[in-house]
């Protein structure tokens, strides 16, 4: 079982990665071999299995050459490289290369090694917004109102196309924004709604630049992994003639987060939280959907968050005591 | 009034350059200049105004340069150039490079222009199907089974992004299957939509692939051709947040059809119908939908046909007289 992960040196990367070392197996054989590529070298995995951290850009055509030369054919497949959403805001351009023209390249190398490999395609809850009814129900049009949510719903249709066509055997998730996300801000719009927690309970202020009646959809990385897991594991014929679905999450309004953080850390975090608003990014948050109904993604088995508690404490165990 | 026709010398481009010609102006404005381009060059069309015809190919960048270099900048652009589903469906990378890369090459000229102009896309009920309910209503997820279908979508989700971004002015209409279509069978999967009543009607034979019971959402040249102007005439931004929209059909089983050519031209032609079951045809149109919901175009001010006789009519003055 020869599996790659793009993306692999970022948040979800790297937490997919220790997953797969901890279980050593997927799809009912032993991991030989796990290829984490990204912009930059990917940081060290402890596994029981051979571990190739790779510096490649997923958008450059003779990287893409050499990485499946090299390393390739793989099994499995984990597409998470991304330009996030707030730099996709800014520069269309690179986001159209690397979210549309770096996916389709991903595809096409996957199709050319004749396996029909797994496909596990990170996409977005962003690619629902506009003329789409609220709550968002399985089977609304995409509507996205970013070009991060635009470029991750071509995604789809190209994984559901290349799927039907026995090129590869995709899945596609649409990813609520995972919170608490550990490590540094980063350029997704979204990055707030895990700075709050993250940065003030570790001390420091953290600007929250919407109103506290904001509503999100989220889910927490424990959650997101499993879940990324479960698609690679599943019969992907189970997904019928839509290779793509919302996976499940909560709904809670910033200010309800707040008080589940204080809840389990006690009173001083929230009072670190500053309250600039920020007219870019409330443009661009305000395009998301905060209320999804579970439907589809819990028949097909995938496992939802009970509460922003367990999120909050789970932050704790798994990224600061690391 | 200057405008771009890709697709000029197809099936559509070609009745709409007439009727362009025909009334003279276009958006309150008189027409000075219509662009045709093709892979072949376009056949001439007298107007009270100047026509280029040019043999350019649209999936080449450096064709896209001259013809924007030598010809731009365009008030109105429409977008009609494209593999069709059966070429599509059995030449994925054909289809991708055109009908994607075309496609989007074509809107980054528009953008580059820096007018924002009115650019009307070609899209297809193709783009239907799948996980999607019976009959299609306004706002259902778009879940193409073909390879054609796939890449109207995502020609779609650039259009309303880039519209949104403030690029270009795009409005995207989903063509229900042209019918009665003049001249040659061509590559469409849904080629026999119009040969059956064409071709008999001009004493051939002609094969019907599928069933008699088979039902087809479509629209005939005149109403099309009627929407097309429609679409570039009217406020982009009236299309809200999702510039696409289903165009009024009707919905027939062939067997209708056939009985109102029966009506209208005869009982002759309909003894030159051959009954021969095409696997291969039958794959992909029996992935499209023939049962649409009338919504949004008609608020809109687009139209719909009346009945077929009237298709057949219209068939028997605009192309057999002509
Ligand atoms: N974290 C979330 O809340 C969330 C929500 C919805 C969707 N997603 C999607 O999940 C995936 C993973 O998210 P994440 O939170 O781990 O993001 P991340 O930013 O931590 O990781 C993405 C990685 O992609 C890499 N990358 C960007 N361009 C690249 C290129 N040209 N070549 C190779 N690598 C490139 C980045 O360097 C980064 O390490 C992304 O596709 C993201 O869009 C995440
Ligand atoms: N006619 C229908 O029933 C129908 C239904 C749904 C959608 N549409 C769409 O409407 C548009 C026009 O349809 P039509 O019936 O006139 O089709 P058509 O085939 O008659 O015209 C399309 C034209 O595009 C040209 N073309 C193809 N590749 C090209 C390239 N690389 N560069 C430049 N030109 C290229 C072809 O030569 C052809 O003349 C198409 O986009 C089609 O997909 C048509």
């Amino acid at each position: 079982m020869h599996i790659l992960i793009t993306g692999g040196g970022g948040f979800i990367g790297q937490k997919l990665a220790r997953a797969l070392a901890a279980q050593g197996r997927l799809r009912g054989a032993e991991i030989s071999k796990l290829v984490l590529t990204d912009l930059g070298e990917p940081a060290a995995i402890e596994a029981p299995f051979e571990v190739v951290r790779l510096a490649s850009d997923l958008s450059d055509g003779s990287s893409r050459e050499t990485l499946f030369a090299d390393h390739g054919p793989f099994d499995v497949i984990f597409h998470l490289a991304a330009v996030v959403s707030g730099a996709a805001e800014a520069d269309f351009d690179l986001g159209i290369r690397v979210n549309l023209f770096g996916t389709l390249g991903l595809f096409e190398a996957a199709r050319a090694q004749g396996n029909a490999p797994v496909v596990v395609y990170a996409s977005s809850m962003a690619v629902h917004g506009g003329m789409a009814p609220d709550p968002i129900v399985d089977g609304v049009e995409l509507n996205p109102q970013t070009s991060y949510g635009a470029q991750k719903a071509m995604g789809e249709l190209l994984l559901t196309d290349m799927s039907r066509k026995g090129f590869l055997d995709g899945r596609g998730l649409r990813l609520p924004t995972v919170s608490i996300r550990p490590g540094k801000p980063n350029a997704a719009a979204s990055s707030f709604m895990s700075s709050i927690f993250r940065d003030t309970m570790q001390g420091n202020l953290s600007n929250c630049p919407v109103d506290e009646s904001y509503e999100l959809w989220h889910t927490a990385p424990r959650t997101v992994i499993r879940n990324f897991i479960h698609a690679a594991e599943m019969d992907g014929g189970a997904l019928g003639e839509n290779r793509c679905i919302n996976l499940p999450g909560r709904c809670d309004s910033i200010g309800a987060m707040i008080a589940a953080m204080t809840a389990v850390a006690g009173p001083e975090p929230a009072t670190r939280i500053t309250w600039d608003r920020d007219p870019v990014i409330e443009a661009i948050v305000n395009g998301w959907r905060g209320r999804v109904t579970l439907g589809r993604a819990i028949d097909l088995g995938f496992v939802a968050d009970d509460s922003f508690e367990d999120s909050v404490r789970w932050f704790l165990e798994d990224d600061i005591a690391r």
